[in-house]
């Protein structure tokens, strides 16, 4: 039961981190995006964005394509078959381990 | 409202990190804690605790009282008032914005 402490300390930094979890999320929203959506909605600079987006991509949880609309460049971003598994199961986790935090609490008190 | 994903991004990273994520989590569900008690709860080093307890105190998030039980050292920790206060909105807060994202999603899909 009191494990769930020890597992809020290990929770994988690569979508803990806030810039990379709003990532995540809003592409988990979006189910797509392309970058200037994404660094609307996320808040993000340009270059902050980028290398968030790239250790990302590393990490085979997005895959990003560049493409042209109407001879304009535009860089399309969405999460893999992976990715949206480990962000749905990273909320689900949250969940749990802050209930289970509760619980006992409850239970020592 | 989808200023959801800015404040993901935004989230404070003093609160946010997993170690001490963990350590205020597992003060606010024991109301307060000695160091080794603390230490097999977390699952992290001494020298990591430490660190991290240090960080807590200075942000006022927490109190450190060095005593004698029995004669023999022992670091008590609880969480201030302020303390209390902060990781209880925390995880209000992540709640609150997990549901958002998850409205945003059916929105637009």
């Amino acid at each position: 039961m009191d494990e769930v402490f020890q597992e809020i300390a290990s929770l994988d930094r690569l979508i803990h981190e806030p810039a990379r979890l709003a990532i995540l999320t809003a592409l988990m929203a979006c189910q797509s995006a392309d970058f200037l959506f994404l660094q609307r909605l996320t808040g993000l600079t340009g270059g902050n964005l980028s290398v968030h987006l790239s250790k990302l991509e590393e990490a085979g949880l997005i895959d990003i394509n560049k493409r042209f609309i109407e001879n304009r460049p535009n860089t399309f971003v969405e999460l893999t078959d992976a990715g949206r598994e480990t962000i749905a199961d990273y909320w689900k986790k949250l969940e749990i381990l802050h209930k289970s935090a509760e619980k006992f609490k409850k239970e020592n008190t």
